[in-house]
């Protein structure tokens, strides 16, 4: 069954596990970041992202600063920021963006081009590289600002700049005579094209991002008559591969290339399926579904194996001190659920939502919220500091010369009460488990939500349900595929889900009064994870979860080498609790064994030693705030 | 105690798995490679090497082909076929290499210098960048191939070449006014050098080899000062490490950069200890033993673990899909072996001697002998044809632009005779188990031993030991460390080894008179091997050796997915045979089990199911002969 999320506006997010993110994120990583972009983080690397719009609108003399793609990262903080209002007013933030706006459109050229890289240098290279050189990728990161921005003030000047914007490329490309049959190098605009026509009703919009989406690929490829107008030599394959151009993504079977562009198209890909009605590409996308959710996930929803092209690898690969899991791939990951859901109510997509949401995103940013990975290992062992291993980081950094991945985590966050509930087919479904409150419209009713809970640390869920009005409608919760043992009372009366479940969903049709309460309870055991014995990584291996939480062993609460612990599976875990940098968090504690060779012998025919050896796992996302440290997810099993 | 080894002219190897091995060099692969290095040879990477001596020798028209150092292959194969000329005449060959070393006199220039990739193109950038262009590599191994066709035939010719090259370098570096305190980018010529002293006696050269050990890494480090010279650029510290330059060798404590590079001058550190008595050097060589051999060496005696700057990692890492383990690493960890021998008859050095020998070397090379791995991974694991993964073959190639590893393997084995045995304290000691025979001279007696055994594959060696008349010494043969139960007979009565044995040698010290017959019995039960369990690839699982050979799973032999498969410990296995392109092997037979998940769920709390499963091990050296194939060294072990 198709849903409509329930946008924003709506939603508020407030206390528990995801509220004290959300707070953190407009209080410290919003101003925080704002410091980065103008260049006033000490010890952090150069941004010039606010530098650059500054001398794009004439407003300071200099040269352009960073990668072609700088704007990008603004784009993303503009668009979290543009959230942050939607959900709280601040009209100091207001300003400022108002003032950012205006030299958005001081710098613009007459023709609706924007990117401070070309602007500011290189204006005839224009359209000259759409493979390598990221033009638009950053017009559709401003689109959605403009578009989130628009939303959340309902002002326009934003949005009529990158309108223009998006005319300019409506004009320049597509199949028309006169016009290029381009398509983007990294994919993202032709998810913001589908936000825009959403936004405006011009169906131009819509065609022109299924152009992009249909045209890739295919023969005679642009990218390849790109380059060899450019400077003569022909693209290489992995050039294509990476960019998911290789084929036409029709034909695209399993996940392959550059995982963020990967998952920016695959989003595409199922907003266009949704807009269109077009099965082929339904299909298409819930194949690539099927194989990134069942063959190349991290249990922390990481994709992406590989640092070499930030790209996938290979069904059931899945490497864990070298993984990249790019901070960046997981918030796509979680935005490309959001569409799946939209085409299909179905828990197999807010689970792995979950599962990224509380692992591979929140893992790329401190506690403190000022620190970033951007690549996420999921094993780390110590080791000299040789240039071998850069890319494979054991503690996050202030900034990044290409700061993709930090503001990309902003915006995830000011924007997560989207993420929560969806309405269809006349009812309203819950995905996620936070506290905070909703206002929904339901055709004509207006219902009120509350949730409270404590989740993911506690296993009680209690929401009430206010309709304006008396009304019998389907009210559903999601039942997580990981608890056994779910129950759910409707006003302290117990209801049986086997019969009322569908597709995950325990689905409530009943007549609702104001303050109606559904109490769901997912008993959260400790639970041993194995991973198909085909991940020849993990064969032998454990993972421990508690709820959708993923835990890890990191070096500070155990031993040197852990993977000298063997966790037999006869023994008893309890929960515990650690302190990090200040904060509680429950940890799993447990009698392991620990092997050791005895004897500085490499190889010897004994068998080791074991010795008996208390361990402490504590949740994956929390690791690495304690400095350098060993840590390790998948525990050796006996 | 100290040993001069036996020199190759007075060793034969007949017979058996080594005389097969030095057959096919001789017959097989030095025209293979003469082939190969004339670009004769279909499909294969153009070398250049005969072409580039041509045009030097101002005997053909054209312009260099290859890399900066494509000499060294040929100086490699002219020292290969040398030693085969040694043991061996062949007019015909020996017509080519004097047609060889004509037009290498014909090239050379008139100062001494030889090196066709400056001579045919940059003469003006001759000795301006030691760090990157080979230039005293190449020399050296010409210098190497100069001494063995002078040891073999008796010719000077190339010899005399050589030395005048010798003298131009003597003249241009070293410490004294007017001179340039550089020292080679890859080491090889230190070694080379010391032999140039052994054959003509003049300690310049011997000096000479001091100086660019004693020099390198010390500061100001030259590499930096030629560089800023060049280019204006500092040299950065990778640059160094990978070099061995980054520090006085005396001050280096683990191996660290290129293993090549890293095996050749400790080769050579070794050389000058024992030439000139340094203490410190001794020293220096002992610990960077101990590090290689108890810290980053492979079971198959493979060393440098990364192929990012075919470099070593550090203690205890030694990952197996990746592992580098340049064919030409382990060739330079024979050569060390050798020289750790000289300074000291310890069993510690012959024993990785033969692990080395016959694993991580004879895997280097197919068993027609004419492909070859430039690096040997040790595992495999099926995967799409992905980039990442080049540098990671899983099939032998039939050349390479870049050719050091096959006329490396091919010098190495027609010079296979002088790693047999070694004189010391007027006794006489066997390293290696191989069939054949040698006249020794021990003061002014001559002794003549015929060595007879099916080893490694028996158990069995018989060692007829004639002096030409009856007389008192020390007969010593290696126990190797991996055997438990040894049993030596002298003239059929049983000797207690416990009380004759030291360093690893048991040494018969009696009159020996013509036909004296040790009968020595190294029984080779099938063994599990454990790594370490501070090597944290490896934990939990096992390695099936059987006397020094290390055997595999080859996907071929066995199921798909490797890793799947468990060991139990009790499992009885026991000795079988496989056919690998016509030719017999001992295989491991056994009963393991199959742990399958049973389901596609990439993560479930479900254990996997096990199921019993046979399976084939081979010799290591043996995969990849049957094409692309999963391979498997560490089972898991239950």
């Amino acid at each position: 069954m198709r849903s409509v999320p329930v946008a924003l506006k709506g939603v508020r997010v407030e206390g528990g596990f995801w509220g004290a993110r959300v707070d953190q994120a407009r209080d410290v990583i919003i101003p925080y970041q704002w410091e980065a972009m103008n260049d006033r983080v000490k010890g952090a690397a150069r941004s010039g992202c606010v530098h650059n719009i500054k001398v794009a609108a004439g407003r300071k003399k200099g040269e352009h600063s960073g990668c072609v793609f700088q704007d990008s990262d603004f784009g993303k903080w503009l668009e979290a920021a543009a959230y942050s209002l939607a959900t709280k007013r601040d009209p100091k933030l207001e300003r400022d963006l108002d003032n950012v706006v205006d030299m958005i459109a001081e710098g613009q050229l007459k023709d609706g081009y924007f990117n401070t890289a070309f602007i500011l240098k290189n204006q005839d290279k224009k359209w000259t590289n759409l493979r390598d050189l990221h033009e638009m990728y950053v017009s559709g990161h401003l689109l959605e600002a403009a578009i989130a921005y628009y939303d959340a003030t309902g002002k326009r000047k934003f949005l009529d700049v990158m309108t223009k914007n998006m005319n300019l490329i409506n004009r320049k490309f597509g199949r028309k005579k006169g016009q290029r049959r381009g398509y983007p190098g990294h994919q993202e605009i032709e998810l913001a094209l589908v936000k825009l026509y959403r936004v405006t009703g011009e169906k131009k919009y819509l065609d022109l991002s299924k152009y992009f989406i249909d045209e890739r690929g295919r023969k005679p490829r642009y990218f390849e008559s790109e380059a060899a107008k450019r400077d003569g030599k022909k693209s290489v394959d992995r050039v294509a591969v990476l960019r998911q151009s290789h084929k036409p993504v029709r034909e695209q079977k399993v996940a392959e290339g550059h995982a963020v562009r990967a998952m920016y198209m695959y989003s595409a890909m199922a907003d266009l399926a949704l807009e269109t009605g077009d099965k082929s590409l339904l299909k298409a996308v819930n194949t690539l579904w099927e194989d990134v959710s069942t063959k190349q996930m991290y249990v922390t929803g990481g994709v992406g194996q590989t640092a070499s092209g930030e790209a996938f690898t290979y069904d059931h690969d899945l490497p864990n001190e070298t993984s990249y899991a790019e901070t960046c791939a997981q918030i796509g990951l979680v935005f490309w659920t959001h569409r799946m859901l939209a085409l299909d109510i179905n828990s197999k997509y807010s689970d792995v939502m979950e599962r990224a949401l509380y692992n591979g995103v929140v893992s790329g940013i401190s506690l403190d919220g000022t620190k970033f990975f951007y690549p996420n290992v999921h094993a780390y062992h110590s080791r000299p500091d040789l240039d071998y291993y850069r890319g494979r980081p054991a503690e996050r950094s202030p900034w990044f010369g290409c700061a993709c991945c930090p503001p990309n985590f902003t915006r995830l966050m000011t924007s997560l009460g989207q993420y929560v509930y969806s309405t269809a087919g006349g009812g309203i479904y819950t995905h996620l488990f936070m506290s905070g409150s909703a206002d929904i419209e339901l055709g004509r009713k207006r219902v009120h939500i509350e949730q409270k809970t404590e989740y993911p640390w506690k296993d009680k869920v209690t929401i009430k349900v206010s309709p304006d009005q008396p009304a019998t409608f389907t009210f559903a919760v999601r039942i997580p595929a990981w608890c056994r043992k779910p129950s759910l009372k409707v006003n302290g009366k117990g209801v049986g889900l086997k019969a009322i479940t569908r597709k995950g969903y325990a689905c409530i049709k009943r007549e609702w009064k104001k303050g109606d309460r559904v109490e769901l309870v997912l008993p959260m055991p400790i639970e041993r994870v194995r991973s198909n014995t085909l991940v020849r990584q993990n064969v032998g291996r454990v993972a421990l979860m508690r709820g959708p939480v993923v835990y890890c062993l990191e070096g500070q609460d155990n031993c040197r080498n852990l993977n000298q612990l063997i966790l037999p599976s006869s023994a008893k875990l309890s929960m515990s609790q650690v302190t990090i940098k200040g904060r509680k968090f429950p940890a799993i504690t447990g009698m392991a064994e620990k092997e050791e060779t005895g004897s500085s012998d490499l190889y010897t025919t004994a068998k080791p030693t074991k010795t008996k050896c208390k361990i402490k796992a504590i949740p994956y996302f929390a690791w690495a705030n304690r400095g350098k440290n060993e840590m390790l997810l998948w525990t050796r099993e006996r």
